[in-house]
């Protein structure tokens, strides 16, 4: 799994950092995967070495303007020439996210010549109300013209507390959604690999009277096989036959928030944690008034779910970015943000957790568990 | 008249072009028009020396997402402390353009702190019937939610073969649009000011007996005034006192168009034509395919018109812009829509017009005429 920081600024785009945009190019298929897509961030794809014919899935947080006016621009460019046909694009996002892309893609004759396959996580009416302007959910939903048959829309899950974007499909990591609160209907996208049966115990299967062949496979599949030793048929279960099995990598994307309470147990145990961390502590009560959080809110959440590594982004546009900024005077650029995170960590005594903080192109590399 | 263009690339945005947007500020006022806004106009508008708190007035030539993607997000940003509450910002596009950046409001709940009034130009129904894909006029109209009082919908003048825009205001320039040929609604718009009084003959006007003072203003402004002169009362007329009134600017900025003949009579006597020139002529074919013009075609216009000055510009990413390009090397670049429209001006023995080529950033004065 490499990420790629497309965007990294809060409110508006600037020269110096794009609005939100993260790319997730998986290693084996090379597909990619966005999450959310601000104005620009087509031009910022470009600029990447990231292949735009190659994105297969677009997740949407929620529906602000930084986070989501780059994708109707995004889906046209792709329909003129970078994908094939036979591409499915699917994107998700809160309802509203179709009306929004299609009524753009309608005015502006646009005709995408691949299929776009909308998938709509349908608010709960706790956070529609808590909302800054109460949006009646019919006035969410696309009305006219044609959609494509695929289309869904995916209520909350009450037992298991979060919106469930795919089905367990063997091998397929499986994406779930939870709620943020922020000042409309925000989410977090949490993708788990599934676990990997563990490594054959090849030195016991010899013993075991088992040479290599097609019942490693089974047996690496799940499945008892039964050995011929001394004319005598035993079974060996996989149990016997592996090692303990690989803990799938898991990641938590969240959308902007100023409470992710409700989403530590969904994301126990990540791998990696992108959280918000708009402005500094000392601003708290304006980045909260604002539905935004301080790097030490990020730093609480990383703790609270044991994540591995956090990553800090959607960054205020007053702190340049440390790259641009010369090594004395980075007290004023987000080194600030980043040394608060840690501090805060080291405070709890959470020395587990790598904090770091993007810039636009920034990428990171999780390799898979041992 | 000051230009600025923000934007010269056609179809979709690269690293070294913008999609359409063209700044225009006036000497005096030092207010901004902008005309079309696609996607990441509002970054290009912050790498510029423009303010983008001087924006009064918008005009949109068509509604493909490279023209008017950017717009939503350029209203936000410009919400975002850049303009005081008391500014109104005139959007001018094709019905249509009030639903787009409205939708886009509304689901991403975001409210303009300024007023932001709609003047939309109502497509002739030929115009409907030669689009892409027919779209029924009240598919069109914004349906739901508040407006401002002051959104019109502005229907085609028979008479005077264009849609009126501005009111005559004493001072004030006129700006009307003309139909263009495209694979949907698009416009051009001519901005023509009022003319000028011309200069007092003041040796004249003391030969009269009238020494400077109020009454050389009344005469500026037209009206007739009496002198005494050896007591005697002699009326002055403004015919009398001034030289020939200086004609005011005029500029025409045209949308995408393969065809732009219905708008030639309205566009006489240009000082300025901004036209599109997207493809060469060996691709003529092509480009007029896809609604669009070759160098070729833009002078045709040029001189049809009897310009002054022809400024190309929405230029395919085949041809990169010269500035980036090796001397020797720039038969592949746009010198080559430069040279083509140039080469036919000779031709035509029409030597009077200069021809340009826009890259993002260049910047065109125009001063007032003599």
């Amino acid at each position: 799994m490499h990420f790629v920081f497309l965007g990294t600024a809060s409110c508006f785009p600037t020269p110096s950092r794009g609005v939100s945009c993260l790319a997730l190019r998986w290693d084996t298929s090379g597909d990619v995967w966005l999450f959310d897509c601000g104005e620009g961030s087509q031009i910022q794809l470009q600029r990447s070495f990231l292949k735009p014919g190659k994105i297969s899935k677009i997740f949407v947080t929620h529906l602000h303007g930084d986070h989501v006016f780059g994708l109707p621009g995004l889906l046209c460019t792709l329909g003129n020439g970078c994908v094939s046909e036979d591409k499915v694009v699917h994107v998700f996002g809160p309802l509203g996210i179709k009306k929004l892309v299609k009524t753009s893609l309608e005015l502006s004759q646009s005709q995408l010549p691949f299929r776009c396959v909308f998938h709509e996580l349908v608010p709960r009416r706790d956070q529609l109300e808590s909302s800054d302007t109460y949006v009646d959910i019919d006035r969410l939903k696309w009305q006219g013209g044609e959609s494509d048959v695929d289309d869904e829309e995916i209520e909350f899950h009450e037992t298991l507390r979060c919106w469930r974007l795919t089905e367990e499909k063997s091998g397929s990591p499986l994406v779930v959604a939870g709620a943020l609160r922020h000042r409309i209907p925000s989410f977090a996208y949490v993708i788990s690999e599934p676990d990997q049966p563990g490594s054959l115990n090849v030195e016991k299967l010899l013993e075991l009277g088992l040479p290599p062949g097609p019942k490693y496979a089974q047996l690496k599949r799940g499945k008892a096989v039964y050995v011929e030793k001394d004319e005598e048929l035993t079974l060996v279960t996989p149990e016997q036959a592996l090692g303990p099995p690989k803990r799938g990598r898991k990641v938590a994307v969240l959308g902007d928030t100023c409470d992710d309470t409700e989403i530590v147990d969904l994301c126990a145990d990540c791998d990696l944690v992108v959280h918000e961390a708009t402005m500094e502590e000392t601003l708290k009560e304006k980045a909260v008034e604002y539905g935004h959080s301080t790097p030490k809110m990020a730093a609480e959440f990383a703790a609270a779910v044991g994540a591995k590594r956090l990553c800090l982004t959607h960054v205020s546009p007053r702190y340049k970015p440390i790259s641009s900024t010369e090594v004395d005077k980075r007290d004023s650029s987000a080194q600030v943000l980043l040394n608060e995170a840690r501090q805060y960590l080291d405070e709890l005594k959470y020395t587990n957790c790598e904090v770091l903080i993007a810039e636009d192109f920034f990428e990171l590399s999780l390799e898979k568990r041992q």
